[in-house]
């Protein structure tokens, strides 16, 4: 039995967290915590859990929390997560951080696009980024996990095997993206309240979106080639889900059934990755831990379409099955 | 020509305002009113409204707005509408407040359901109510017009009728009503935002929503006869629409015929209430200003079924009509 | 292990029971069953199930389906499922019943409400109804069972302790439930199509609808009190979740707390309904088989509020936990 | 007064066709046609329309129709369509056709894609396209109209200003267009039942849908450039709405505020077209004829965004305003 605590209790991921978590026979959650006033009971804040868990949301320092849990799932924001991760490993416990500030290796590159000084450079460079598909040998032995986030996943995983197969030409990718409105987080807003973004379609960040670094870093770790791509991030009404549609360039002529074996054959082994050759819709990987990848050549270019649950295979899922990896259990554990 | 006002420029019910108000041949906007900072422009806040009206969103005390209108529609929040009206009535414009600031003739009551002390008391018990099927008469020559809520009309009109006729137990009727979540206001809160109300109904405020005592004294004063009701409202995830099912008793045996016929009769010439055999669906009348009306007689009970679109029979459309009454207009023009 | 099959597997109550059933360590799907033409891979019919079963849906005669499961969860439209069951009773399997078929004891009730003569009349009166929370002990040693409807469920669970204690008149009970769209089936039709439903809430069999008797005969049954109920069902904009609203005169002088108190007290070690003190909304029991339950005073009545998911708790679920209890297994197996 | 009639009135497209002819002061509904058994009354088939228009939907033949109407507007599928427009202009009305049938100028292409025939060759080449922002006097004296699809008109409006201008690069255009459900029509279908299309989101005919080659077409004739496009439409959860994001390779090094510029110049003074700055949702543009556009340069890209309510702009609208135009009337009239 591996204790678990989750900082940052009150969002999206950490509902899901807690249900996936409550289904694993090994993980005993032990603390929750929030800047919430009065120590809400989780089932306060999340009335779903109602009946499932009996503890609250305590704003507690990392110190304590280090004594009470084996691994911490940090769902603090950015800038916050760099400011108590180092803490929490150096009181000893297991952190798999959901933000954005382990994932990419440069402090400049950190800097310029989420405006800020990183809290903690030494750290960027040697973290390990927590996609079990790519990374899953460094993940087992780490210490620290960087969580990937929810969009990067739904692009890495179709493109690394083409670019890496050197089916397609890395640096002319467009990564159309739609997703489901919890992605834009729990704290109430203008553009999230419902009849805004109700009955809608909408893009945002266009060109600026902070998951285009870590993208392009990730697809080129991967694979071993540079890699640079346009995304655009959309806004779905409805509540879950990711749909990614990735425009590519072959490198010379490419069937749409040697860019379907490239993908099988590096994800023939994989537990939570589907090669399908129908076309998927974003509900039939909804509610688990699966990415469901195709592809279709048109008029010369080779289409990806990528679907995954943004608060499961893009965060919650996706962190359960590093902490499988990282503490021994089957990676499926909790997750099928 | 009519110069209009609309203070509290940037909800729902003001953004709709001003699409009906846009296709009135004979009403101009000459203001619109927000607290917001540095004037935006109305299509920065609504960008529906891009290239359709070219004014700012000011700061404007009433004395100024007064100079500019003939008549004002005041979508105030209670309280503060009241503290504003005298001023506008003072100075000589016509208002339409879309508060509840002035729907009930007591000032006791409102303090009771409303927790605050009324700024204005001295004109509850006088005021019409902006109901045209009910009190078209006294609205014609009014100078304050309180419009009616949103759940209120979906109950008063299929109430009123069959009350007045003695047809059903005015002490002993339930309103289980339904509505989207546009009838919870613009402004952000938890409760509102996408993922928490979508892919859920719920009720709320069951037993105490403020809508309670303006039926039951609507009714009463529609009708002749003192009402009583339970009134419990859902929220539905969908923009607009009200949907209310409405449980009586009858006072005899009464068919459905004779609830149908009571209710046919009654809005016989109405241009906005349709008496239906069918089910309406709340879609049936959303981004218009009618209310559709239908019974059910069910092992002893009338069960009246009634639809409307809470920004428009609910809110604005209801404004504009009492704002063609006022000023000598068509009572239908810009609602069809 | 237990072999299972699954009769008419196209539908959403068996997709989402087949993934219920895929959690199951102790259950193994040995066969599926439609119509369709050419034995479709079943994720050729439910994409979400790619890579999760691999079997076909086969039009198979019972006989075939008996010598491949020790347990047969019945998801046929009524008539079809009672020409089938003494099939498959007769061949040595258990049954569990989707259809309403044996859900009600009287052949001639049966015929009046669903228009057809009952296929296997002799069965009607001594079947067990499969609510575990008040006919468990008869549940364990059935041969057959009928899965009750899911609004009947949302209106049994939270009826019957407050009828049972006493404490409201079980001839005077107001049922108005708003339900998913799942809930009407994966038949395309005009009603259900996207836009017709979408944005829109409708009520539809106003006083007609066919869980009325159902509901009455088992109220009735686990109270020891006739009951009559007026119900209305509504359709809401969203995939799945029930939410009833039911109005209840109380026999006396009855509190919140005392009623909540009598709830509490029914459901004490019930391990899936939670008696809660605040307002639930459906979507705090979607993708669960809980049932969530509380209750109102307001002016003189007791409104109760129940909440869970169509397709679960009101379908899948509810069979499972029947299974659970047929086989010996945990009640709560593959369903937390 | 002009007489209108319109063929295949069940669908989306004929009700919304009809909710902007009961606005038009010069146009008279005068016949409505479907194959619905017992000539239904146009309520019984859209409730909606309840008590605005007194018509039956008739089985007529095309030599009745004409002899009723000035203009009928056809909507009817392909194929269906061009068996009866010759007829209907033979008998001396005028046509607005929805289908696709004219709206390509070579049957072998038409045949190519739709996958049929050709009923009526000979007109193709020299049938106006009704997009007035391209063709507006050659609209005026046409007596029959191709009116365009709702994804081309969102394609074809942002692309041929930057095309004409050579700004951008006409053989390298992806379009990534995503549509509410409406667009697929209102025949019951698996795909578009609620809970299919509903929290998710698909891509469909990626490579292959229809509207691809008109596409081309009408940006080539509009820009007098040859154009080649990746046309790749999604579906999206909600009633209605398109908006198409467009990738773009600059001929040059291109500022966004060029394109803006060329945008802006080309639509100066179109009543229906805004192009602004911020980056619209296809809610701005629901239930008007406007069509919103941006830009947006990335990385060496220009991005376009538009949105439009495909039931409008993409189809009724942009009917009436055809209408508009060929009967001499202003043509924003029962559009603003």
């Amino acid at each position: 039995m591996t204790r678990v605590a989750i900082l940052g209790a009150t969002g999206y991921t950490a509902v899901e967290l807690i249900k996936i978590l409550l289904r694993h026979p090994e993980a005993e959650i032990t603390a929750l915590t929030s800047r919430s006033e009065g120590s809400p009971h989780v089932a306060a804040i999340h009335p779903s859990l109602a009946g499932r868990l009996d503890l609250r949301l305590e704003d507690l320092p990392p110190e304590v929390v280090a004594t009470r849990a084996d691994c911490v799932f940090c769902c603090l924001p950015h800038g916050a997560a760099a400011s108590v991760v180092p803490k929490l490993l150096a009181a000893g416990t297991k952190v798999v951080d959901f933000s954005a500030d382990y994932r990419l290796s440069n402090a400049a590159v950190y800097e310029d696009w989420y405006g800020l000084k990183h809290p903690d450079p030494s750290r960027l460079g040697h973290t390990v980024y927590g996609l079990p598909e790519l990374f899953r040998e460094r993940i087992r032995p780490a210490k620290l996990i960087a969580n990937p986030g929810c969009y990067t996943t739904s692009a890495i995983l179709p493109l690394t095997p083409l670019v890496k197969a050197g089916l397609i030409d890395p640096s002319n990718i467009i990564i159309d993206a739609k997703s489901g409105v919890t992605g834009a987080g729990r704290t109430p807003k203008l553009t999230t309240l419902y009849p805004e973004c109700n009955e809608s379609i909408s893009c945002y960040n266009v060109g600026r979106h902070r998951h285009t670094p870590e993208i392009e870093e990730i697809v080129s770790a991967g694979s071993g080639h540079a890699t640079n791509v346009i995304f655009t991030p959309h806004l779905v009404p409805m509540d879950r889900g990711i749909l990614s549609t990735i425009y590519c360039v072959p490198t010379g002529p490419v069937t749409e059934g040697q860019a379907l074996t490239a993908l099988r054959e590096f994800y023939d082994d994989e537990p939570f990755v589907r090669v399908v050759e129908h076309l998927p819709g974003s509900k039939d990987s909804s509610g688990t831990n699966f990415c469901d990848i195709t592809v279709r050549a048109v008029r010369g270019r080779l289409i990806l379409i990528s679907c995954l649950d943004n608060l499961i295979k893009g965060a919650s899922g996706a962190a359960v099955q590093n902490f499988n990896l990282m503490f021994g259990y089957n990676e499926t554990t909790a997750l099928l």
